[in-house]
């Protein structure tokens, strides 16, 4: 199975430039042939994947700051071992099985199962599609987003899982779940061939992650205390500036996730799409934190710095899925729309006794709902029912995949922490380290 | 009015390269013409201007750690929300406000108040201007400037000033004080057409942030306490981590604000000029850091870490209106004699009992104005009077509206917080919300 | 002398696609010729520099986060002095002193001791080397190469060290220790013609560091208390966020270390290779974070975070030497046994009563000599005898060089602080300012 060629070719069939190739017999500004169009794709996943990269920090920095001090270093530690996880499990299994090439059988699928090989060394030998960009390139801005669906999940079980069933679950997540789905779209598989949109992944990144740390926050469990005699307890987070930074730092590495999606840049039709996309990928992390600044002040008569930097995320997630048609204004409005469903969304999970520590339902999944739903009133190529069928289909599959390979962690090694060491503190009691060891205790510790 | 042409004209209007073109008949490194110069312009504002956007967060985590930590909240809020108000109101008003197109009538200057338009999707059914680039990524630079300006102003009048007003007061500088001004310079306008030097800002963001800043300064007052008896009470920053962290953040995204500024990148000559405004750039950083750790351990027996920060950041501001000509040794001494301005400038400020929390002043406004007239020592197109002469024309407008948008915000809705407020700090009583609920209080709070 | 000339042909000595030139008559992917090939070189150093740039944050954050609160200002302070003590000495001397032409005498080296020039404005007047890349942002590059030699020092003498000695220290490591060994590969020199393989650095930046910092830390001695009546004494880091978030912005920078070593992104091949650099780099550091992680579980029974990060550095420090030719399964391993070697080298150095306060020299120098040979399991064309006299040449010379300079310090103006002071922490003994003023402090202070 040649998975070079299938990967080239389900780019080209996402990418409306290519599609849009053969159509225009004199394209005013056609794709640059040869090796110079190569050096522009390749370049251009390489910076946009390490910005995506540095997403992973940022889920780190927002985790560490929103969860309480006692449980930081295991939270800092699930981050940075995640990561790592995806890595490896992407470069065993994932990026193979995201292209299973054409026909979508079974034996194709488990043809797939396959270590991922990067061309090789200065090209030799080969004769590479210069109409797209190098494997390794590919791979590695792929790997990004595989990744940050696992970033995801950590946030919201934050505070009461034990560190190695996570990580088992991450390798499930990073090496099955997950590209399993992103082929159905992104590997040119029937939710594509359906007409299914989806950009960047409001759905198939960002919903994914929230439909597998929904299942998990369901089998795992509120924090102790949270929801108690009726009322939610608040368990504020131990540090708002790294929230903050890692807001940012997200915000900075989404112009990677959503420019780079667009995997051309080898035309003027394209730079310049790139450049639509980070100036609405902008505008709409700008209305979510402005709707949630602007919700919580006539809601609550005070501002709520963390519903503005989830309203800012929950922007960010609205707009993946379709960054590139909106007008500048038309941003503006999906990503106000999304910051305005986590303040409400917030809330509603306590009143469920969702306990989800980080809001990472609220903002990846509700918001990728939205997002996905959102495509249609920007680009005429989207059908209502397509968008919704995909929705529910890569949510059906992933909740009920998710939730049993919760459960059975549950039944065999057990996934949560007792309820002392949940009291004390994860750091201590699982790591034996402090994130903050000098610094004296409060008096408002949750 | 047809503002693509009027921004390409603009850019071509102030850049080197450009104009030399026509000159040089047998140049022997001409701007690439077609699609492919079109993509290096295009994807260098991309990537510088996302290194500018970043500088968004070290303003933030610069702010944060600089402000004692019953304030912390309010200024992430502020940061935060700023961002967001800037990118939409240069969306709404700014954008094309900064280039009203020849003429420069009052016409034109109404007929400029209109939403921003980015380049069709695929550039479809248009004949870009290939000699430039996309109006998106064009608008996505310029957008990082202006909200860089309102980053400078939160940072000197934290810890007093209540959150509404100061975003009002951002909107206003965001939507029509920092582009009318920098029309003048950047939309080709009089002070540009007079002959004014000034690459990336020194006054046209720099300076402009500081005299807001001040305005606002002088009319809110300082804090409670800070000048008591005639003595100045220190009131040090809770977290100088996060002071130097944002330091660094800005030291990085400042590669993007004065190599962007090149505005091409289409030719040898453009690219080899970037690269010199990288040397340059960081060696003037150097060299105001490194000013300022001699000066305070000369003048007070000990090195200043603030004193230092400032002191990169005052050599960042200084070489940025001429970040191009001048040789290495003499960008060091720029940025120098910018750290040294600090270190006298700071003491200066509190003798004058102007309480500026975070040296927004001397950084942006004194080292923005030296820079400003040092154009003249590298630069043999520039006029020392005209530098003066923009210098003022800038200062005055800017600190006189200013003052007034300050002065009807504090005769309507008032612009500073009670007392009690104050003393109990902003996070509490305006936010109702710690950025650090866990870590017990030491002795030392101001 | 012509400089530019000898740093072009250094480089194409270095590069493999260089050297395939010639060879391949009818080479299918042959550089870009022109204009378009520099500007694709020299943007790719702009990028990759800026990228490189950021590690030095990366390493003032994880230093800030593994020193106690009490010394955390010097730590920052040391941190952004040196990166700018760098940046000066590169320019005085350190640049040129790389590249002291063909010959290798004494003459040549001494004619090296000059400033460092940058191309001309707008290549003025020049005829460029157009297959290679602008002076400048070769300049750019290999400054941040220097400084993060520099950076490496200061993390495993913190907490006891003197601010003024170390950053002479610094001065003569960035001005003449790390340019005159470097020259001998880098600079097409004796090491390079030998056959010695350093792809980017494994050897010549991070052993370099290591060493350095190994000859200070036997010379300065433990800190007070830490190695007692037979007993190692825990002194935890007072933040490990900050550790972490130091950790990721490493990672981050690594793309740019190890990719733009590639010093070429002029063909098809080369930018293909670039990919390539990018995911083995990534999955090195993958393999040390992982391979620490489980370790410290299986040997500790508690996974230990801050052998996780130095696991991940590490991996990294152990690709640097070749990125580019192993397979992502091989990249895993070295990477791996990386993570390993600080696993085991933590409680050696440990045993041997060399206290390296944040690990730099298990990171840096172990995994540096790991990476060096590790070569010849990938590399064909490596000689194992040559790698390891490589690694032993640099390693006398600098660690002899090294403790001469430390010693004459310590003869003369002294490099440690007195107990007194180190016992209530040099923030406020040696600069009267406290990291954290106002977190009151805990009951764990070391």
């Amino acid at each position: 199975m040649n998975n070079t060629f299938t990967r080239a070719a389900a780019a080209a069939a996402l990418s409306i430039a290519a599609l849009a190739t053969p159509a225009l017999a004199q394209e005013p500004n056609p794709p640059i042939a040869g090796e110079i169009g190569y050096i522009f794709n390749t370049f251009m996943f390489l910076v946009m994947g390490f910005l995506v990269m540095f997403m992973a920090c940022g889920f780190a920095m927002l985790e560490a700051g929103l969860v309480r001090s006692k449980n930081v270093t295991m939270q800092l530690t699930k981050n940075m071992a995640l990561f790592g996880f995806a890595a490896v499990l992407y470069y065993l299994v994932g990026y193979n099985l995201m292209y299973p090439g054409d026909g979508w059988t079974i034996t194709n699928y488990l043809g797939a199962f396959s270590l991922t090989s990067l061309d090789p060394v200065g090209l030799a030998d080969t004769e590479p599609d210069l109409s797209y960009a190098s494997v390794g390139s590919d791979f590695f801005f792929q790997l990004m987003f595989c990744a940050a669906t696992a970033s995801i999940v950590s946030g919201a079980l934050a505070e009461r899982i034990k560190l190695w069933p996570f990580l088992i679950f991450t390798a499930v997540l990073t090496g099955l779940i997950y590209p399993i789905q992103a082929s159905w779209k992104w590997g040119g598989g029937w939710l594509n061939e359906m007409g299914f949109l989806d950009f960047a992944g409001s759905t198939v990144v960002h919903s994914v992650g929230g439909w597998a740390a929904l299942a998990g926050a369901l089998i795992l469990g509120a924090r102790l205390g949270k929801y108690k005699d009726g009322r939610v307890t608040p368990m504020p987070g131990s540090n708002l500036t790294l929230a903050t930074l890692g807001t940012f730092i997200l915000w900075l590495g989404w112009f990677g996730f959503n420019g780079g999606s667009q995997l051309y840049m080898n035309s003027a039709g394209n730079v310049a799409d790139i450049s639509r996309i980070f100036g609405n990928t902008n505008i709409a992390a700008a209305g979510g934190s402005i709707a949630a600044l602007i919700l919580t002040q006539v809601l609550y008569k005070k501002v709520d710095l963390t519903m503005v930097l989830n309203g800012a995320l929950a922007g960010l997630v609205s707009i993946t899925a379709e960054p590139l048609t909106p007008s500048l204004g038309a941003a503006l409005l999906i990503g106000a729309v999304g910051g305005a469903i986590v303040v409400f969304a917030v809330p509603f999970l306590d009143k469920m006794k969702i306990d989800d520590v980080v809001g990472a339902i609220p903002v990846h999944l509700f918001a990728g709902i939205w997002g996905t739903i959102a495509v249609v009133f920007t680009n005429g190529d989207a059908s209502l029912s397509v968008q919704l069928i995909s929705i529910v289909t890569v949510g059906v599959f992933v909740f009920a995949v998710s939730s049993a390979v919760w459960l059975i962690l549950k039944a065999t090694m057990g996934i949560r922490v007792s309820p002392e060491d949940e009291v004390n503190g994860l750091d201590m009691t699982e790591l034996g380290m402090e994130a903050y060891p000098e610094f004296g205790k409060g008096s408002q510790i949750g």
